[in-house]
């Protein structure tokens, strides 16, 4: 189907464009198709490299694959309703009353392949580019709806004048442009789809209008009676909270690193720390050390955030502690293959059989971006060793053009040197994976990440055949 | 009552020893000596120059003012039961079964006059002194538990050897010893007892021996049915437990003291935006800012950890962010005094006449040690004001000898250039302040502490003779 009919289809219904199929938009723009506040006819625009995407949307695949049964639910419903389209056609932004804009903004590391990050760069253009295509194309009365987490001050210093700027140029008029600003905290998983639908939501607008506008859209795609909007005074005071919120995780879980090492040199267990100190109600959301902070925000918020602080609003100051935790969470898949290399006493790794349980930066999601068993996987294969990976939900690893098997059981059925889990899969606390490892023979396991409880491994270790590590044990 | 007549009224009952009168030893005295589960004859030991303490106790008046109305009930008790004593006699020592040390151990901290922190020690012999007189005078087989917090290491590389070398000094045996470790937790204010009897505990000890007999201690004096011990493995682990949860508070705090620079900076209210986060159950602990940190333990425990690390076991790297967190948090009572004289347009401060509201770190607590008040009241008398200060808990402000006001009403109805709220006393929230503000003129008010909230705000800067400020607003 392609445009016209589309819409010559849904003609009596408000529509919505997406702009960016990724992990929010895709998702997105499912939950506007099937909300039942009101009947919306939603269109998908992403970039013509895209096209594999945008063809697997219309022809009944959904290309996000997830724990979420509500994804495929929804979509299959969209397709019944027939009120959802992709599409690279940005003429389809002439006919939006909202436009979401969900489309990435990138932050540029220079890092050594320690993992130590030189500096960073933040090129604005191609979301520039973007919001320019929005401005060439859409209604002058418009609602843009930005939800891509930005540098604080973007909204009033980047993307308004360029619409601005491009109505003009068509001689339509500049004042009617409602913009407005609600970041997402969509997280892909088992509650993929109620963290869009069913989750709090921070909002604001460039002035009235746009607030109130962007309130009745949301409206009509969240549940707001249990979860209340709330509207922030201006769109810098959003795209910040966005960021801080992001940042704060992102540190919190540096600090749980940067006391891990400090464990492992007293020959304490963190964990069990941790553990002790969560019953404070105060403290309860400390974090626990793991392999390494990976995925699209907490890699680049707080750089994005540090960014802005200089570049939109002239201070003389980074954000000192945000910039120190994005550094030292880089450098934890480094940490853990260095952890890993001195408490097997692996002199050498060459031809040291590995399996990696996980190469998503998630459990239970398929999302391998930024992925902190990356740089880990990178250190085993310049290290010459052999390395197989296992991800029940990544069958490819793009990033780095690499084939993930499914079949645990065959895996876990192989001879290996050593086994590393390195993502919280539920499919590996399984107590069959428990009962597959007791049956192996000199082999070394890592548990980066406490999935193997203290009993079991404890009880592992007994076999003097199997040496079984949990991350605060040495 | 000396030590022979007290030991001999109370001679059935076991004999405790508390070494250190401080907020904590002189409270937990308290505790000790109330206790239902075992009557316990209790002897506070502090040094001779803390005689005026020692005296207090013992004549009816207990040296801590505190809100929480048990700690009169608590010393009024242990009055009638006879069974508690302070004194400065070392020979206290040897009738014990048990030596709870709460005596300070502190980091001494280079700093100029801005508050950048350029270097640290920490000098432990005054606390080894004092583990040295418990070696010199107690039971071989005495309990020593240690409540300080402790650079990580201390009690296996520091208390241990120190008891034991003067154990054999005296031909006494050193393998009967027993060495605990459990933090407190107390919070000086209207829960003050209870921040000892009915909260968590973490403990352990150098052996298995030791550990019980902590235990078996701590469940005489700790409602461990709805506050369950947790044991941990070593002293190393619980020490570390200790400064890790400090240090995690100090940090949280360090990072909501930069992104209020950066909020100011962007023209946007933090409070608002952390309320708009806080709905979010994983960041339910952040925090706001305020005019600083104060008080012992934030303002020192991250640095004793850090020294720990490369001081007792042996690591190349310090804890970058845990100081980070303290070096901000130094330098924030004089950002918030710079902020004062920028948003006032105090070119000037010259017989400015300054009211600080507030002397105490914290509120509703009487604790002026390490109040972030007293840079911010320095910086004001160094710039030649004249400043006066009120605080319902403290009359004499000991660090600085500042006599410190109590009558709220009369300096609420002399004439001021500029009142401060900074400490956020309960007496502050009263809705009477606001009322005689609203009839001040010519009178500035800063709020570091979101103690006025918006609407009074608003309401007070309706009387154009009056100007408040609240922290985010610009």
């Amino acid at each position: 189907m392609d445009l016209v009919e589309f819409l010559n289809k849904n003609n009596n219904k408000e529509v919505v464009v997406v702009q960016g199929l990724g992990f929010v938009g895709a998702v997105m723009s499912l939950v506007i198709s099937n909300s039942k506040k009101k009947d919306y006819a939603v269109i998908g625009v992403d970039r013509k490299e895209s096209i594999e995407i945008i063809d697997n949307i219309n022809n009944g695949i959904f290309p996000i694959k997830s724990s979420d049964p509500k994804i495929e639910e929804y979509y299959q419903n969209s397709i019944k309703k027939g009120n959802l389209l992709a599409t690279y056609d940005v003429s389809a932004y002439s006919h939006a009353s909202v436009i979401i804009v969900d489309i990435n903004l990138d932050v540029q590391k220079n890092s050594d392949s320690k993992g130590n990050l030189n500096s960073f760069n933040v090129d604005l253009n191609p979301f520039k580019n973007a919001i320019r295509t929005i401005g060439q194309n859409c209604k002058e009365d418009v609602l843009i709806l930005v939800e891509t987490t930005v540098p604080p001050g973007t909204c009033i210093k980047v993307v308004k004048p360029i619409i601005e700027d491009e109505l003009k140029k068509r001689q339509l008029s500049a004042d009617k442009i409602k913009i407005g600003h609600s970041y997402e905290r969509v997280m892909p998983g088992p509650e993929y789809i109620n963290s869009i639908k069913n989750f709090y939501r921070v909002y604001s607008g460039i002035d009235e209008n746009s607030s109130l506008e962007t309130e009745n859209f949301l409206k009509t795609i969240i549940s707001i009676v249990e979860y209340p909007l709330t509207r922030l005074v201006n769109t810098n005071a959003t795209e910040m909270a966005k960021v801080l919120e992001n940042s704060y995780r992102a540190m919190n879980i540096a600090f749980a690193v940067e006391w891990s090492r400090y464990a492992e040199e007293a020959g304490v267990n963190l964990y069990e720390i941790v553990d002790a100190i969560r019953m404070r109600p105060t403290h309860s959301n400390l974090m626990y050390p793991g392999i390494g902070v990976g995925g699209y925000c907490l890699t680049k918020d707080p750089l994005l955030a540090s960014w802005a602080k200089i570049n939109h609003f002239n201070s003389n100051d980074s954000l000192e502690q945000s910039e120190k935790g994005v550094k030292i969470n880089d450098k934890m898949p480094h940490y853990a293959f260095e952890f890993m290399r001195k408490v097997f006493d692996l002199d050498s790794m060459i031809n040291k059989k590995i399996l990696l349980l996980g190469v998503s930066y998630r459990s239970d999601v398929g999302d391998t971006r930024y992925s902190p068993v990356e740089p880990f996987y990178l250190n085993c294969v310049e290290n010459k060793a052999i390395v197989e990976t296992h991800d029940p939900y990544v069958q490819y690893w793009e990033e780095i053009n690499v084939k993930v098997s499914q079949d645990l059981n065959k895996k876990l059925s192989m001879s290996w040197d050593i086994i590393v889990f390195t993502t919280a899969h539920s499919e590996y606390k399984n107590p069959k994976v428990i009962s597959k490892i007791s049956k192996m023979s000199n082999v070394k396991i890592l548990d980066t990440l406490g999935i193997l409880n203290k009993k079991n491994i404890i009880k592992l270790n007994k076999n003097n055949k199997v040496k079984v590590l949990g991350r605060g044990d040495i």
